[in-house]
């Protein structure tokens, strides 16, 4: 027998009666404000040609990594869920299951996802955006599977009708150093109103262990025009690459370092650190500098031309042989590791920290460092701020986690609202729900706790769910005074 | 004044009225559900001799470390609470006091356990097994003492009586290597229906740094008749012994290193190491690597007779030398370490990590690793699961911590339900009842905030206390069905 | 419109209504007992002269290093905050604000303060003291910064007038090794009643790497008359200047190193090491060892004289050039590090951690220590005791975290009750306010949970909020019995 699903109201407020009722009136003014997603991984190509999603599995499963990971956990096979090996894999990754099958699968392992974040996310687009009324579950999945392929035929949901449906103000994708951008330029010449904006993403042109780095950095060298080879030329080539960014709307850069590392080598230093790395005789010391050295270059650059700049450090990725060998990157065995802020960050701090017009936006999968290293940096540099929980801790307690150390430490102001970071289009409106409803949670618990004022809780409501986001990402102005207006 | 002592119906609920009620009616589903205790260290000459246990002193307080641990930093001194001194001790050790006189010393510093999971579990025991019904204090150590002796002279408080009574279905017991199982053996043949199961834990003839390790391995030689003093001999009685103890029905190996290192050594150069440890010229490093490697021997092993691997890793032992010298191991001084998961288990997970029919069940000390490494490791890998928190960490607080750090990023199904991993026997309801009530309780919340239906909890709560150990541990089918039968 | 400013009577106690009322039950028990400060860091000026505080910026805005680092890391100069630069500052440090403009400035960014502990003890500090009851605002900058002038011109705010209307019963001042104590001998001439002791301090004296380490070593031996230039005479030096604090009351020692490390090492070896140091030609391990055998040398001389000693470890201090280029020390860019004590403390530990009569009370900045290593080795070892949640876990939250993470383990007697360790005098009743407020809402929980028994709690928030400070710290004897009369 089915059972039936719904969404309650109060879903993530606290249970304790004077809480919920400040939780309800703090998210009341603020669950209807536009959505800010200013880092994501959504496809251009959605908004650029505005073709309808082709069905459940396709959109909802195989391309989410927090789905797969837990399964494959599990002892369901990637293959079973329809994922498509490399070409010339080794050890196979067998043939991809279609999509109806890998559905019914992934529907009878529904059980795996309680108490996760993909769990609220998923139930939520099953209510809001299918309409659906009954569990997930073996004898549901066709039902489901039938239900969200025939409202992805709709013209209601394709990309550009569910942009606006969502709300959303801004959304940044990332895109590599080398992408042409044509999606994004498409998207303007189109005509349609809705804001899409890239992100300067240059690791493989910065990693030189990463696996594209050679190809990737001779392209950079024909994209530009620039010799790469040298370390002015190779410099200039960022430089060129970040304007036609920002010309697509960049307002940031990102970098994904397996560390927080920066350096700031003398240039005589570090033209010939970069000799080494460009003549291929470079030692993993060289490449673990080369990275930390190009964090302080791109913070200059951004003093330049003023894109913001995330750090996204400290994961072990590909952390199993097998499946990157079947499968390749990114599909579900990248495990954080210790990360080090205080010495790491140093010399790019020692260089920019104090600098007023920088905004230097640090993320972390190390828990421990929230209170310990990161409320105390971000608490006193001018030019750092905290990102939000990132990946494994984008998730209630996860998000309740990161106040509740940063907080007293860092503030509000010290942080940076909410990301997605998401390429789960439709999971979009579902992750910015819960990351209101966890703040306002919060929020709610202080103010019961007469720890703060309820004026001040609805201040800092707005400011967590809109504006922080806004102004660090530079994609707005101060809107408080709208809002008062 | 002696003052009353009642078990609160509702303790560990929240005291939140929707969460205690939600809590309540979980926990009346899984609190008479029988005990499976599939790791803990009972002697099992209890349970083949069936002999009376003494006094509250011997049975109580001077085998239990908790409490040992606490009275010692309050400056009471070893001797004063009846520890045996070992033979030809250093330093002392002074002459055991009697059982009485230790046991009014324990009652009268009863304050320093506030806060603590032994105020909870003795409490418990006081209350439920004795009849007790006023607090243990100085003026009550006599009453005290008097009344659990004169319980433990009945019939009804002999071993086998007690674990009926306590409606155990499984009792796992931990054994050496070389053990040679006569209690197991005397059990089984006894006729009694008692399911009590060895589990081999082989730390003394592998760790060539442990004190015991030539002695333990030259009766390892003796016991298989291997030649073990090759490699192909060692391992050859491993599996000689894994077979006697899987006779004895043991269905768990257990290793406790001080760290989380494996290795994979190709088979020449894990002969060498092997070379070097039986020669006795082996350095730290090289007992490291050897202790590292027969992980992942042991992981191939299992591979052949099924044993799942239990890995206890990162304590500091015998912290303490003064105490070491006089009293020797086990004595309270062990204190954990910050402890390395992603790049320690690496080795064995590359080998074997995929193995759906492996499964390595992985301990910690250190709570910093919950959900920064554990949790994506076993959220990822089919052969991970996670052990429940572990001794310092077994009690209200740490286990609250563990799923809040836990769950969202490795649901409920990575995890294997409740270890007692205790020497205190008739502790054992008192713990899994905390467990369970704990469990409820965090359930409850869920389930309040709307993050969690009800019937879900139920099913979850279910798997917690009972069916989740039984599927880990391979004690018995999934009772899934029997349940809803 | 200025917003109107009260303190709520239940303010940090949880707003679920069983425990609140217990909480409340607690608190008012204990919220006027007089208050112990065994350590801090007021001027002992203050008390010898009772010359009356100037107005607010100096007294409450520019000695704040919680301030002046959240206003800094938004953006707002330190000049424009009236702090000094120091004597022939690089880079400037521009001329200070007047003390109004200065406040003026910090009133307009009250905001950033949501959510810290600096809210919560200006806002009682603003409301009991000073009779306000409007909010912090730009528009009311003026009238607070009148307001407050005005008070501190009368009679009852000089100094010992507040230090009587605290009801502090004592409080410990900090002083360098080579301070002559005049203000303190100038206290105690006066006759006034007012018991302010000093604590041992000689990090100056100890540290060869801190810049004022050669000044002060020679003012050492100037003021002892001690060949401090010897091994020998070094130690009589610090025995020497020790009994001259005890002379002036001090009870205590306190030892801020970068980390936690200890040594043991044979006479000879020490002589050596000491005579690297005093001839200027060490290395950075040796100033580390150094600083690491004198804990141990301290703990030695505290077995004879009976000092408590303090170690506060951990610190990257002065993280932050510019500022210390501008600012010097003590300007809020101290930052965390990870802090190992396991093997830290060792040595100490193996030489005198069993000592009954030595009390070794340790701090940390990393919180994952807590529960991994401080709450078992203080659990263990009779000489060791753990600090309360120090500087950025001075805070609710952090105080939580400290209690949960500490007690399961190490019980509450082994802590030491509440350090307020500021400079901020004003803000001493508010601090231990909040400190007991906070573990009253800790103990409610575990009543309302029935985890602990309502008399064992009212027991325990007097041990916490007095009585364990005083035994501690040795500045009176146990209460207990005076309480219960």
């Amino acid at each position: 027998m089915a059972k039936p699903l719904v969404l309650h109201e109060d879903r993530l407020f606290p249970s304790e009666a004077s809480q919920r009722s400040i939780a309800r009136a703090l998210f009341a003014e603020v669950r209807g404000l536009p959505i800010i997603s200013p880092h994501g991984h959504t496809d251009p190509r959605w908004f650029a040609e505005n073709e309808p999603f082709s069905d459940a599995t396709s959109l909802l499963l195989t391309p989410d990594h927090y789905l797969l990971r837990m399964l494959y956990s599990q002892g369901v096979g990637l293959d079973a869920l329809g994922v498509q090996p490399r070409p010339n894999a080794k050890n196979g990754g067998g043939k991809p299951a279609d999509p109806r099958a890998a559905w019914r699968i992934f529907a009878s392992n529904w059980r795996l996802f309680r108490g996760t974040p993909s769990w609220l996310w998923l139930n939520q687009v099953f209510v809001e955006l299918f309409g659906l009324d009954v569990e997930l579950a073996a004898d549901t999945a066709d039902l489901y599977f039938d239900r969200i392929g025939a409202k992805l035929a709709t013209d209601e949901f394709r990309p550009r009708a569910l942009f606006d449906r969502f709300k959303i103000e801004l959304l940044a994708t990332t895109e590599s150093a080398i992408d042409p951008l044509d999606h994004h330029k498409a998207i303007r010449a189109s005509g349609w109103s809705g804001r899409v904006v890239t992100t300067y993403r240059p690791d493989t042109v910065i990693d030189p262990e990463h696996e594209a780095f050679r190809e990737s950095f001779a392209r950079l060298g024909e994209m530009t025009g620039e010799d790469v080879r040298t370390w002015r030329g190779y410099l200039a080539a960022h430089r060129a690459r970040r304007a036609a960014f920002i010309a697509a709307g960049a307002t940031a850069s990102d970098h994904g370092h397996p560390t927080a590392a920066t350096a700031d080598l003398d240039p005589a230093e570090a033209e010939k650190l970069f000799g080494r790395i460009v003549s291929d005789s470079f030692s993993a010391e060289d490449a673990e500098l080369f990275r930390a050295q190009m964090l302080t270059e791109m913070a200059r650059m951004s003093l330049e031309d003023g894109l913001v700049l995330q750090i996204h450090p400290g994961t072990y990725r590909s952390h199993n042989p097998l499946l990157f060998g079947a499968y390749g990157r990114d599909i579900g065995a990248d495990i954080p590791t210790r990360t080090d802020y205080v010495r790491a960050l140093k010399p790019l701090l020692d260089r920019f920290g104090n600098e007023k017009s920088l905004t230097v936006i640090v993320f972390t999968l190390d828990e421990t460092t929230y209170s310990r290293e990161l409320a105390p940096l971000a608490g006193h540099y001018p030019a750092l701020r905290l990102g939000p929980p990132w990946w494994f801790f984008d998730a209630p307690e996860g998000m309740l986690r990161f106040r509740e150390a940063v907080t007293e430490t860092a503030g509000f102001y010290n942080t940076v609202g909410f990301n997605d970071d998401t390429r789960a289009f439709l999971s979009i409106p579902a992750r910015h729900d819960v990351a209101r409803r966890v703040d306002c949670a919060y929020l709610a618990k202080l103010v019961a706790e007469h720890r703060m004022t309820i004026d001040e809780a609805h201040e800092v409501a707005f400011e967590l769910s809109y504006n922080l986001a806004k102004q660090a990402y530079r994609v707005g102005g101060n809107d408080r005074q709208a809002r008062s207006a």
